[in-house]
């Protein structure tokens, strides 16, 4: 069957592109000495996350205690929870998660330490910990050296745990591209001063843990790191396309859609709005259109309900009919899986299956 | 168990309000002769709408062929599927459902008549018909009274399909307050020489459909309708309370989270973010924040990641540590509802149980 002929609308992914991703940023790693660490939060099905394994990684990351449960089942062995998990339940599961595979959580504070040390202990497991910095993004993360390590410190007196590092998520560096060297040098010297402070407290870093899909291919340019957690590269998408990190082509995920309605003029409507695409902004771009519509640059995604997308044709490169199929590349892809059960995946348009959307919907 | 005692982030209902709104809505339609058929994407759970035809509702409306076959199966027996839905094997579906359901459908094009008339010949079953105007919102919808026509006309001739009305979506409208009673009078007009004009080819309109939540109570001021199909009214959310058309009383449905990082000055993160609340905007209000803080007005939900809700509580009227629930009024709970597998009800904050969102992931 050709993806043309799936009920739409199809999430499917182009498993020769898929690939290509997977060994491209594991060449590159491999080539700066970086582990790849990638975050499953983009797909949340374990085949790929075990394809991603066999192609260089050294562990996965994921957000939820959920889906940390779905990838351990899944067969994945090396587990970063990159969030503080806070709730008796969760932590106690993971806790027990952690009696046979390797489990490393993020934390930012002594309370939440404590709350993992207590629920590993009871559990007879050993969790890693990485104390989360804020370097300016003003998310999670302790702002100073000395809560780095007084944070560090106190693990290291808890039973159950272990310190194994630092993490740190630099998005907003790459937000503000003049500025890129000077905010480079400075996120060097904040976080060399954790590491020297630590360092004098006998503390070695083991992971130090940073970086993002849109900027995956400068992280060699980032101090300090040795681990980095791309999740979108993956799949890519038109964000990662406008950022000019990756290519068209290599935007491995795509929604199938249908037209349905040709009637107001300069209009053709598609059968996917935001329960299919997700709201997500074109952000790295000029923010015009909610998707790319692969068969005409000149087609605009101007608007969704939340089933109906709105083309703007007026200006468009062909004419548009009832029951046309149109592929598109959506704007953020991690928001448009999440809201899907099932994806398929195909070579060369034939489609040859599909995956569960496995670790969707579930507690963080 | 207390609802804050849900793992978390926890959607919950409270039974109480939900009644309140089902049954507030149903006498206003009631008093002013208008038949309730309200749209169930807000929900997606035929427990709820089965509560909704127990309330006086006379049938539902649906947005996908997968969410008529759960209500369907539901046990719901009158469906209105508002969307031109186009393909051969969901028309397939939808036309077997018809043969022991009141299947009704809202077209804009001949092609589209014909391929439900193929169906439903090929089933042995009818599908009602209404035909979509466009009244300005540009989605979908024919424009002149002449297209209606002719659409009209067509249908009569096809097998297996009746003419039964027409439906519009007048939601523009009430987009610019200022401009209203001049709005309802083109609207009138408009629809208005729609109807005569069906009216003197002898096809009589059973069904004139209309309306949405943040106007359900004014639809008594909309021209010609007859019916009107409001989905939020439900639950409510931050939007409708925001134009006025509820109180927060009345947002039946919340999100328990959790605050799980304190640790950047002037912040406190939440256990959810756009994976859990759907990115929709305050549009009804200022455009800030993300949803409404119950426990504290001014605590602002500025900004999220997928799993990070971030709240500015440099202004809070309360201190926050981590471990501490709060309750979240969305701004868009159909949205909100989309991203989620299951949700609790109860009373009281005493949970009674849960509903799975039987309609959530389906085919448009």
């Amino acid at each position: 069957m050709h993806i043309t002929e799936l009920e739409t609308p199809a999430v499917v992914v182009d498993l020769d592109a898929l690939n290509s991703n997977l060994t491209r940023l594991a060449s590159y790693a491999n080539q700066h000495g970086l582990k790849l660490r990638p975050h499953t939060k983009t797909h949340k099905i374990p085949v790929i996350a075990r394809m991603q394994i066999e192609s260089g990684c050294h562990g996965i990351t994921v957000a939820k205690s959920g889906e940390a449960a779905v990838m351990a089942a899944g067969g994945l062995d090396d587990i970063l929870v990159a969030y503080p998990v806070f709730g008796r339940e969760k932590l106690g599961r993971l806790a027990v998660l952690a009696l046979d595979k390797k489990l490393t959580m993020a934390v930012d504070s002594a309370v939440t330490a404590r709350a993992i040390s207590e629920a590993a202990h009871k559990a007879g497991s050993t969790i890693h910990l990485l104390v989360e910095l804020d370097v300016g993004m003003r998310r999670c993360g302790v702002s100073s050296p000395e809560q780095a390590a007084a944070l560090a410190a106190e693990i290291e007196t808890l039973p159950n745990i272990r310190f194994a590092g630092i993490t740190f998520y630099p998005g907003h560096i790459w937000q503000q591209p003049e500025d890129q060297s000077a905010a480079l040098d400075a996120l060097g010297q904040r976080v060399g001063a954790v590491l020297d402070r630590l360092s004098s407290m006998g503390l070695s870093s083991e992971t130090i843990s940073g970086g993002s899909t849109p900027t995956a291919y400068q992280s060699h340019l980032v101090p300090h790191i040795n681990e980095i957690r791309p999740g979108t590269y993956v799949f890519n998408d038109r964000n990662t396309f406008g950022v000019g990190a990756c290519e068209l082509a290599d935007c491995a995920l795509r929604v199938v859609v249908t037209v349905v309605s040709t009637a107001v003029p300069g209009r053709a409507i598609i059968d996917g709005g935001s329960k299919t695409f997700a709201s997500d902004r074109f952000i790295s771009g000029d923010g015009k259109g909610f998707g790319y519509i692969v068969e005409d640059a000149s087609t605009l995604f101007e608007s969704m309900s939340e089933e109906h997308g709105h083309l703007d044709i007026s200006n468009a490169g062909r004419s548009y009919k009832i029951g046309d199929k149109l592929t598109v590349i959506p704007n953020h892809v991690c928001a448009c899986v999440n809201m899907h059960d099932r994806i398929w995946y195909h070579r060369k348009g034939i489609v040859e299956g599909s995956w569960q959307v496995e670790g969707r919907g579930k507690i963080v």
